[in-house]
């Protein structure tokens, strides 16, 4: 059964499976490593890919098929903290030492850390964007592209060219791609470009058409992917409505991560300017989530398949830096439990799907014989004990629930641990290639991959960085009972570069027009330059909210509210 | 309360906590650097210190003294694998995917993988032993230590200084140690160096009047450490009966392990010749095995402290390398839980000893009210609940027992995940400088830790293999009920040269002497070179087992049974 193991120890000599002096080829690159410089950058991402999850997954290959090191292990050159910074998640004000996917991909897109939830925008009250490589890259002239397993209107694409305050606002992300310039968009989510009446979730309109009438090719199966040419030089892949479908239940139509790559630098590589693209396995986090370990592994190995594609091209482009790193660790998963000292990986592969492709057959099952008979049609598992049963008809207490139930009751065979549904805050691996490999190597925080990106590509972040904020910002906002959108103040008004003094019940608003509003905090009036100002004055909590109006006055400038995507936009 | 977190973010602007490019600095080394070669080597082993360990331990010191990075951070070159052979453990054949500290140390203190238990010697019916880089650096004029705040008998130690075929024959490796001419060894473990009626648990003789024979001065307290000079050229610490104290519960008697570092260093320092040590965090791992986070916290930045002492020696000295691993996980260790994206950081410094210290009163304990006033007494808990205090006093289930529930309480409310008492198979980091950077920089299997150790050193591990091998051979044996001890034919045979041919009931020995020995499997009787051969024959489960005479007959040498060590002696 677990054939491969005896054949790594003969007459007690190890073989030494890993290629001696990896960081030498990490290091190799191509022509243009003289200079430091790359003209093409390739990101990946293994998003939820912590440590065990990588162990996992080479052991489970060296187990499974007798390929004893995953593509991406010559390359590995360190390691990189991932915590966000201190401030809001879900409403509870947080260490930050565990990230989410946005905070952690603002850091290594665009080289700031930021709260959990937040795209690419900062920790304040009236948050400013922070650019991303990939929108410094499009600025340049270079193509770009985003390539994910998830819906590509998730946070791990999403910090690379959208800003929103909160990541569940994918509607606004979809929207925003479409002015973004970003050449190659590949991933799930369609649901998030069409209206509910098309079977989608966007309340406004259709984005496909828009993103047609730009240029963009759109496809949604793998053939008509694969029929895509270089000349096909925007195109739009939605491969499902949500995320596209783990690797055990994947049809014909769906293609894989390394398809999906291939195709994407095929088409951006035509660009005589270069490119930048990044590339998520964005599903090794939904299979860690849900605690599923051999969908988990199949998502990773998925994701090292890419990263093949990916290395081959940066080898022979000979002008390519490729940087991999994880967004965090998901599910806190373990190589082992109750102290046994063994894991059993020739149970790894006896899933023939998902564990969320039984969501729909788990949440029918009415008795145990129900959960039973499920168990045995998709796994090694023909004598679930009634315990075991009730343990998934009762579910594991969590939002996964039946599935949870389900997943803890494999886990528990396969000999794998987890510590619960969410993120954990362990150190993750970084692997490189060309000359971003030594603007990467040892222990970093995750936004030095943003630095070196920036680097290799000779992108100035700063700049596009304070282009968008002279655009956009993301304020906090409240709607009352009028429907009218009301701004924090004082944050609002500073982050205009005005001022604010509050004295006793007066508050005095100064702003770059020269206009003064003076709001009487009791009476809830506001004066402008002297004159009763028309607009509405809110108090909340000790708070000043004011309506764009005022503020508008202020600064002398036509402020408007992007009501999708929750900006204020400053021209 | 959680006060880091916020100094680490100023308007947005991330603070790049870690120095840039700390792969040159790993790289940067002494004047030796030119040759690849280095005089002296210095190996690190933080027992049990997984990823997940590492960010605890850097996290907790940011929030608790605001360092931002670890000593050992700039020196981050890889990370390895730790499997074991398949083979046994605890009676039961294992895949080996999860090591134990004996197997692993075996690989990287000797460059050859074992199974679980194994100390330096092959995977085996009949064992042959593998010497290590301590071995031979001592052979070749070297000076040698051992430093560790486990029993110097521990797995760790004994890897680099014994060969056993199992690592609880703690007697014999500190027999062994005797002759094994390790010039400095400091830990603790006094008890297998006395007999029982001296408090250890010896059943031969008194250790310590030999080791004071051949010169060895013994030290068995901080302040006796600090008073030994570089004259003391030899020298035994004894720092506790069994383990060093927890950082926690340790007094003015105990030493620090950089203090052992420090003396260590050096008194082996004054050989011109160079010097090979291996200093051990070796309780990193027993908090893991407790799931006591705030003590395993504890002894990762002590044995952080050891390490800045020894990087300090290396760069100061300019001829020396150093390299860092761990031999595995322990305990599953995930820094989150119950999907709540939060680490209670501000409590981890809350305990006033280790859960260790707290088992003679958690057992006394008779009530609600006893836990939680110990609870009380020794955290910040002063709310515990009666379902946590019954928790405790109804124990986890493992053998940790109300040690094991405690410490499940505490986990809870740090929001600390553990998956079991055990190791887990989560590759393990590397830190290197000197010459030896290089060659264990990327994704590396343990075993090159040794190799790499060895060449730096310029030492010819094959050949003080060879000499260990000539003198010792380390076979499965059972003993009769006349107290015989009998080993098994067939594998002792082939060990020996021999060949060993079985038909029907008829089993034929031939051996170096031409002497031929053939035995009757039915009969139970034995004849030597045609003549009835005086020895027990004894088949058990279709194994032949014989005594030492009929080998030495075989062999024509006089073989003798070392019991203590459990080996043969070849000559």
């Amino acid at each position: 059964m677990k054939k491969m193991w005896r054949s790594l120890a003969i007459g007690g000599l190890a073989l030494s499976v890993i290629a001696a002096a990896p960081a030498a080829i990490a290091k190799e690159s191509g022509n243009a490593a003289a200079n430091g410089k790359s003209q093409n950058l390739i990101v990946l991402i293994g998003d939820g890919m912590g440590p065990a999850q990588v162990s996992a997954a080479r052991y489970y290959q060296q187990y499974e098929k007798g390929v004893q090191t995953l593509n991406l292990d010559p390359y590995y050159v360190g390691q990189a903290t991932t915590y966000a910074d201190r401030g809001e998640d879900g409403g509870t004000i947080v260490s930050g030492i565990v990230t989410d996917s946005a905070s952690a991909g603002t850091a290594f897109a665009t080289g700031h850390k930021t709260y959990n939830a937040g795209i690419s925008v900062s920790n304040e009250d009236v948050s400013k964007p922070f650019a991303s490589i990939i929108e410094a890259a499009e600025a340049s002239g270079k193509s770009t592209g985003l390539v994910t397993t998830a819906r590509i209107t998730h946070a791990t694409p999403a910090v690379y060219a959208s800003h929103v305050r909160n990541r569940d606002n994918e509607s606004a992300i979809a929207a925003q791609y479409l002015d973004s310039g970003v050449d190659v968009l590949f991933g799930g989510g369609k649901s998030f470009f069409v209206t509910k009446d098309e079977g989608g979730k966007r309340t406004d309109k259709n984005l496909l058409p828009e993103f047609e009438a730009k240029g963009y090719k759109i496809v949604e199966s793998a053939d008509n992917l694969e029929a895509l040419t270089a000349k096909d030089s925007k195109a739009l892949g939605l491969f499902g409505g949500s995320h596209v479908s783990y690797v055990p239940d994947r049809t014909e139509e769906t293609p894989s991560l390394a398809e999906m790559t291939s195709k994407a630098l095929e088409i951006l590589s035509a660009n005589q300017n270069g490119f930048a693209i990044m590339i998520e396995g964005g599903r090794i986090d939904h299979a860690g989530h849900a605690n599923d370990l051999p969908t988990m592994v199949q998502e990773a190995l998925d994701f090292d398949a890419a990263f093949k594609v990916a290395i081959d091209f940066a080898k022979k482009n000979g002008n390519t830096s490729v940087v991999v790193t994880a967004d965090h660790e998901t599910g806190g998963l373990s190589l082992s439990r109750d102290n046994i000292y063994e894991v059993n990986i020739d149970l790894w592969d006896k899933q023939k799907h998902s564990s969320e492709y039984l969501i729909g057959s788990l949440n029918e099952a009415k008795t145990i014989a129900d959960v039973k008979k499920i168990v045995a049609d998709n796994t090694w598992i023909t004598d679930l004990s009634d315990e075991e049963a009730q343990l998934i008809l009762d579910g594991d207490g969590s939002s996964y629930n039946r599935e949870g139930g389900y997943n803890a009751v494999i886990s528990k065979r396969l000999l794998i641990g987890w510590s619960g549904h969410g993120h954990s805050a362990v150190d993750v691996g970084v692997w490189a290639y060309g000359p971003i490999a030594d603007k990467v190597s040892g222990q970093i925080d995750n936004t030095q991959i943003a630095m070196a990106g920036a680097e290799v590509l000779g992108l100035d972040l700063a700049k596009r960085t304070a282009e968008l904020q002279s655009a956009n910002l993301y304020p906090k906002f409240k709607i009352n009972r009028a429907n009218e959108v009301l701004y924090p103040a004082k944050a609002l008004t500073e982050a205009l570069g005005g001022t604010y003094k509050e004295n006793g019940n007066t508050v005095t608003l100064s702003g770059k027009a020269a206009a003064t509003i003076t709001v009487d905090l009791a009476g809830g009036t506001a004066t402008a330059d002297g004159k009763a100002a028309g607009f509405t004055v809110d108090v909340d909590n000790g708070t000043l909210y004011l309506p764009l109006s005022a503020f508008s006055k202020l600064t002398g400038q036509n402020l408007k509210w992007d009501a999708l995507s929750e900006r204020i936009l400053l021209k």
